[in-house]
């Protein structure tokens, strides 16, 4: 069971070294996926075309492959980004937005699925959706909780040989045999389009500076959720506590993390 | 003539049903469209590519088809969405951005018409464009008075069997019958790019989960420039007028909604 | 050598005429870019079709081509919007954002420079790239100091026939004859994204509304530093530094730029 001193660690050793992180994302994370990962420590670089994704690939820390704005070519980008990765064994970590709301999405995840990402994060719905168990998707919000896709999760590890995360109220980090819990973050983090999006490339940040994914997993979970819970303290909406989540990446420090991070 | 009493049970209305709204929308306007809809209480989906556009049309409670950044593709799954949503009485808004500035933008707005919108959101130049009149479209800020298009937009209204609402200083909202006026707003909000795409897609919001469209479009504006002027208020500049809008569409409650609106 | 006033007139003319820029951006740039353009007083369009980035060029008083995200139909519409720029007269500025870092990149941007744009901006990495000297690029960040890239700059804008500016510490703006040092922002730009795109885009506006490249850029660049400088002032991190930003772009006035501008 990593402790909040290891998420301190990991935390500094990341921002110490300041990955380079490819991300294909979707249109509308692009922006708060590369500021989250700037904030935080990280460089990020937002490459997608099939003309350089796959030479990028050979290049970054970590590379994030997020399908929440879907298009043929851009399928075909992820596909080569995600191969270079695991030939060359960088780690990269697939978000499958939305798995489960239409046929299109569910075959591109479970495709993608086959080139065995290091993590894979989610909330309850597209965990399900992805673990061929019976999500109810609406859109890209839950209306599962995180702990019915605990199962589904664990079942998704053993086939992938990676992590599997399944984002809600509280986090769950599986490898198939070990799990961790996050609790952290704020109800009104789901009021901020992307918020998921950004977790998956934090995610990535720490892979890439991290042995262990599992280890790293749990680590960018517990900081990112830390952040947006300080910035919703006394924030009246949403407006205020995304750029206050950005904030928070970019100053907390070893105390705000040992005192502020819950792992069970 | 509504009363803001009406705007509030809309607004209410909304807010307990949390619609899935569709969005079609250009790439400037996604983070402001999605984040608008999430802090009012509705559930954003942006998805335009062809191989899914018309399936989730059929799942949503509305879709919103912006022009804004326009490329063939999308196109395509502009017209398919559009189809879906009239094929299965699915409201849908049209926003046609900057019509009148180049062919391919009025051809492109002039056959999404074709498809009988629910509502076209636009500012006076767009609504003449497409009205045929002669706008004297800048790109897409309107350098024509809100007032000069009342009549365009009537006989749209005429020619659509829907309603059609023209923003500016004040909103006119006609279903080629009946008119109503929407005082509110501030002149900053001009100064933030995307506003007006994000009015049309809290317009959808309302629209999936109201009976009527000219109300629901009346109520949908007057909580959108409501949610504006207050946000204004002390604030320096367009950075920060940005992220308060979404705080008031996240925490505006039936005192503020009752006392601020302005209907005539 | 121009002066504080100098740079202070220049933005008053470019706010009172409120110049059209048309900008072919980047996915994460747009948001910023069109922001930026609005508070600082000038009216952005974000058109990259091929059917209408021609159109647009010829309307447009200044066209601005970030080559940030790829993809070969929209390098197609940067050479249309550029040829046009070029046959008109038009100002145009190229941002070669990561150039070096593919080359696909590469490639792309020094097609671009065929077209001799009438302003190169970029950072060292990126200049250096360019003008076929060794850069280290890693990303878009850029990993060379400002200075360096000086020489290479002079090269190249021997080469185009234009002005080079290389932005870092210090921004360093040259037409290979006179070279001007601008000093100002402040290192917490370099944690939000698409902060480089946002002064190319403000470039353009000048450009749009100054009869002299080198001048205009210097302004530019003057001005958008000093809005940042201010903005960091008492911002705890890059997201509250961002929306600051805009404010000061809307609210800097006389006497602020003429006590805050350093050239050299």
């Amino acid at each position: 069971m990593p402790t909040p001193a290891d998420v301190w660690a990991a935390f500094d050793a990341m921002r110490q070294q300041g990955p380079l992180v490819q991300n294909i994302t979707n249109y509308v994370a692009m922006d708060l996926s590369a500021n989250a990962l700037l904030a935080a420590g990280a460089s990020p670089a937002m490459v997608h075309a099939r003309e350089e994704a796959a030479d990028f690939a050979g290049i970054a820390g970590a590379v994030v492959v997020n399908i929440g704005t879907l298009s043929p070519s851009w399928v075909e980008s992820m596909h080569d980004a995600a191969r270079v990765a695991r030939e060359r064994g960088t780690p990269w970590v697939l978000d499958p937005v939305a798995a489960g709301a239409t046929s299109y999405r569910t075959k591109t995840a479970a495709e993608l699925l086959e080139l065995n990402p290091t993590v894979v994060r989610g909330n309850a719905s597209e965990i399900l959706a992805l673990a061929g168990a019976a999500g109810s998707g609406k859109g890209v919000d839950s209306t599962d909780a995180s702990s019915a896709a605990v199962d589904a999760a664990a079942d998704l590890a053993g086939r992938t040989g990676g992590v599997v995360a399944v984002t809600g109220d509280v986090d769950v980090v599986t490898d198939g045999t070990r799990t961790v819990r996050v609790t952290g973050g704020d109800p009104m983090m789901a009021k901020v389009t992307a918020m998921g999006c950004a977790a998956s490339a934090i995610v990535g940040a720490f892979l890439a500076t991290a042995d262990e994914p599992l280890l790293a997993t749990v680590c960018a979970l517990a900081v990112f959720g830390l952040a947006g819970e300080r910035a919703a303290v006394g924030s009246p909406g949403p407006g205020t506590l995304r750029w206050r989540l950005l904030d928070e990446l970019y100053t907390l420090n070893e105390r705000a993390v040992i005192s502020g991070v819950r792992l069970s």
